[in-house]
């Protein structure tokens, strides 16, 4: 067997040149590449371990990049990326200034559409395929791959229903490994799983009464079989549905047999595919586990209490009242409209309701928290996990809008804890009854206090506390952020200087605070881990506005921009935010 | 036959004391009594009509309000707010103070939540019928009653999918009357046609596919029928579907005849049915004719140019396009997400896309915009309809919060045209090419010119005009708005201290002329018919904080909380943001 292959593809034309015989040899040196690099440079794993032979089907079967191909989310696409230029540079990915983890049109005309959230990919696809309709052009193909957890998702249920009453040339690949990031939940999995297990017609009614041509179930990694079937598909006009079984993780042992853990596992041997061990001891909690051990724990003290995760039970720890509390913690799946306004109706009948939701896929349910939640001012407590900068999944998924989004909402509260203890007694407040919504938003990763556990204390809400006094400048910040601002000041060798409050809640304000403030300072720094554009420093030019103060105020915060994948210090250092630039910033008064 | 059992009933208590051989002519009574309301004080009409039966059956059948009844948008829900303790103040319906023309907590403990927008029913029901089981009570009944063009929603298939896996006691009622406000679209409705035809098998699979106890399709007009359904399924545990096919605009002859006329039909003759009609001669256009008859005018010309709208192609007027041009016209259905994403995918190949949404629906696709749109800086031309107060809709429908959630997401321009002139050309402009996508807001209604089919004349983007020279104050406004502000300076008996800006864009901003005017004029006022927290009066403010600027900002605009219904006259007048209003802020100076 000839030995790499894979160096000699830089493109798919590269890969068309070869013999079908050959293509399981390249399956097996992309799947070996995408493990090493994944191994040592950290990414998404599993997923695109399953698509590997279907990755290099669709390559060489459709015409890409002229023929339109769409992954859903993304996160499956490395192979993708690896056979479509980008080999030499996916040690980069997901780094500052390398390429990105998900497909991204300004990267590559084989990534026909920007992925990252889930289930825009049927809709995507049909728009290029009703344009190119438009344009004469018949022969082109529009392929979208999606998982079944991101088809179970309304969205997607939207742009099949339309697909369905078109003849546009699309392709709908149902992807079926049965999970997302977590295993896959409700009515159509269990559907879909009694299609494959032959209990249901062959013939899948579901997809058929869609007015799709339904083929499948076939498997997935089987890669001739895979061919034979994209082959059969490129002569057929119209809406075409192709349903694949495969196995998330595949050809790594650990990663099909632990799907959750190594969807995105971490740095492991790529050999033995062992994760390397992290020494968690001494390290301060993640703002996700105190959600979660928080929850947990208020839970079994209020039975009221119930836990709802959009598909994260994982990522956002809410996987510890799941286990403890099975009845009363739900993970509903890709689906944050229906989780807000479930979350709504179980708040209507006095059920103390935690919804969390990243911060960034809060914007799916959007109108549901205006509509559903807010306008009958119900108080479902909103935990948005990931808020602010998240680091390397980037600009899809920073968490940067929600406090612009959220303020401009009457009846709403919204709260940025300072810290893990703060989070953790906003979360008691609030399931004490607030009789309002409440938005808590926290960031992704560690926190940087070992003993958080301590005693609830009730937080007053609209209060802002003054953690340092200060003569000629008063720093105002929301949230961790406000952690930077105390480490510039240590740095500092005038700190006295500099007035520091936190500002932890967005709204209501703590306007007795800041006609104090006002009074007092002539300059005045707002600082966050958001968009500058409508968030908290606005907040305070508002009140500034207003009140008629004329303090100067400077407003630090994400720019104008989409912000790129980086580390999160970073993407902070870029933005002015870090500790550096914070330190300078006050060393200038 | 007795006359008047209507005039008896206050609520169902008083309803269930009736034998069910009476119940036919309650349907009349009521039939009659919404017709003789309807036809003198406005309002929906059809939907309301064809659900009689099913009303006084439900409400005879289950024991609301302990069981839960939610009417999935509530247009139809005329006949329940009659029958449940609000016969008398039905004359009030959509009036200022008076009730809401949707179902809403605070107004009734029967209107177990508060509706609008479309497609919450499900997801609400199943939230009450979970909590339900939490505090162990398996008896009660928790009723979703959904239409045929609302369920085929993303967010209900959602609903469906997560209630399919649950023990609910959850009845879900679709109402297929083959319509929502227009025609129902997709592949589900042409499905669900053929379920009614016979041509499918009895048993809908789809519903079944979805772990539903399906039963149906019976006729909804046939109240014994229904009677008779509704007691079998009270009987049965767990998530439960029953399918009616119903007549909208049952009873009157007209209003079956001509569905989407009657659907709301303005004043008529409650005995003919005939509409008043209505000199439309020598009345300015309204903001959604000068949309769709110049988007029509232009695509004329521009063969790249398409058009999408989610179910709203009679209340935008995109039907003028669609009706020219069927293939490049797209009534999507309600499925606001994919209606943006679709256009995205439509926008990277070349294509123009005009996307028309109403204001407050477009909270249903924040993400998509986010995302798919601005993220890639696809050039999408979304024409915001009903943006502002819109009056008797009341809370759910108010397009106020926009601005606020528009301008702080990168590479979007924002614009409000001041005028159909205005509106009319940036329409114009934007399809000339703009490399970003563009908002453009504008209210319901009729504007203000009769000849404003003048030569299109390019905008250009980010400037701002004057409109007014003035000595002692500057008057910003944004869109139609700054006509209020024309007429009140009218008004005035020293207006030449009042200069007055029209800042149509909110996004990019005319930082020059704002430089210009803040270093001339020491008190500013900006206005606009959107809130002021966040949206264009923020917008000024913080430009002032950035650049030091120490005159005073006094920011006119929907306040913080949410407002209800009446006309847009008396709303503008609570918002003091009418003619009147302002007249005596300016006079103030």
């Amino acid at each position: 067997m000839t030995k790499n292959l894979l160096q000699h593809i830089n493109n798919p034309t590269d890969l068309r040149q070869l013999d079908e015989a050959q293509l399981p040899q390249v399956a097996q040196e992309l799947r070996d590449f995408i493990i090493g690099v994944v191994a040592v440079k950290e990414g998404h794993l599993g997923a695109s371990l399953g698509v590997v032979e279907l990755t290099i089907a669709l390559h060489y079967v459709f015409n890409t990049p002229e023929d339109l191909l769409i992954w859903d989310v993304g996160h499956q696409a490395y192979g993708h990326k690896i056979l479509t230029e980008r080999r030499e540079n996916f040690h980069t990915n997901r780094q500052l200034n390398g390429i990105s983890g998900f497909p991204k049109r300004s990267e590559s005309v084989y990534d026909a559409f920007g992925v990252g959230h889930s289930s825009t990919s049927i809709s995507a696809a049909l728009g290029m395929a009703i344009a190119s309709n438009l344009k004469g052009d018949f022969e082109k193909h529009h392929i979208a791959v999606i998982g079944d957890a991101s088809i179970a998702s309304g969205m997607a249920f939207e742009g099949l229903n339309h697909a369905g009453v078109t003849d546009a040339n699309l392709l709908v690949i149902l992807n079926d490994n049965a999970i997302g990031i977590d295993p896959s939940v409700g009515a159509l999995k269990k559907y879909l799983t009694a299609v494959k297990e032959g209990k249901n017609p062959k013939k899948n009614n579901m997809i058929k009464s869609l007015n799709f041509d339904y083929s499948g179930p076939i498997d997935g990694n089987d890669i001739f079989a895979v061919l034979q079937e994209l082959k059969r598909l490129q002569k057929i006009k119209g809406p075409k549905f192709l349903h694949l079984i495969t196995t998330k993780g595949k050809g790594l042992q650990q990663a099909e047999e632990d799907q959750v853990k190594y969807h995105a596992p971490g740095k492991f041997d790529a050999s033995t595919g062992e994760i390397h061990p992290k020494s968690e001891e001494n390290l301060p909690p993640k703002y996700q586990d105190v959600f979660g051990l928080t929850v947990l724990d208020l839970a079994k003290k209020n039975e009221k209490i119930v836990g709802i995760t959009p598909a994260m039970p994982s990522g956002s720890s809410l996987k510890f009242m799941m286990d403890a509390f099975p009845k009363r913690a739900f993970d509903v799946g890709i689906a944050e409209q229906h989780a807000v306004t479930l979350s709504a109706g179980m708040a209507t009948q006095g059920m103390v309701v935690f919804c969390n939701i990243y911060s960034s896929f809060l914007q799916r349910a959007y109108d549901q928290v205006i509509h559903d939640v807010a306008l009958q001012n119900l108080p479902v407590i909103f935990c948005l996990d990931r808020a602010g900068l998240v680091g390397e999944d980037g600009a899809t998924h920073h968490g940067v809008f929600d406090l612009a989004y959220l303020r401009c909402i009457p009846n709403i509260i919204v709260y940025s804890p300072l810290n893990e203890i703060a989070l953790r007694n906003i979360l008691y407040t609030a399931q004490l009854g607030l009789n309002h919504p409440i938005a808590i938003r926290y960031p992704r990763g560690r926190g940087q206090i070992l003993d958080w556990q301590k005693p609830y204390e009730k937080i007053e809400i609209g209060k802002a506390n003054c953690l340092k006094e200060g003569t000629k400048v008063a720093v105002l910040s929301n949230g961790t952020i406000g952690n930077n601002v105390t480490l510039a000041l240590a740095e500092m060798d005038n700190p006295e200087t500099i007035a520091h409050y936190d500002f932890a809640f967005v709204k209501p304000l703590d306007e007795n605070l800041l006609h104090s403030i006002f009074a007092t300072f002539e300059n005045i720094i707002t600082i966050e881990d958001g968009v500058v554009k409508g968030g908290f420093g606005t907040t305070i030019a508002e009140f500034a506005s207003k009140n008629n103060y004329t303090s100067k105020i400077k407003i630090l915060g994400i720019p104008d921009e989409f912000i790129e994948q980086g580390t999160i210090g970073e993407l902070q250092q870029y933005c002015k935010i870090d500790v550096k630039s914070l330190s300078t910033i006050f060393s200038g008064y």
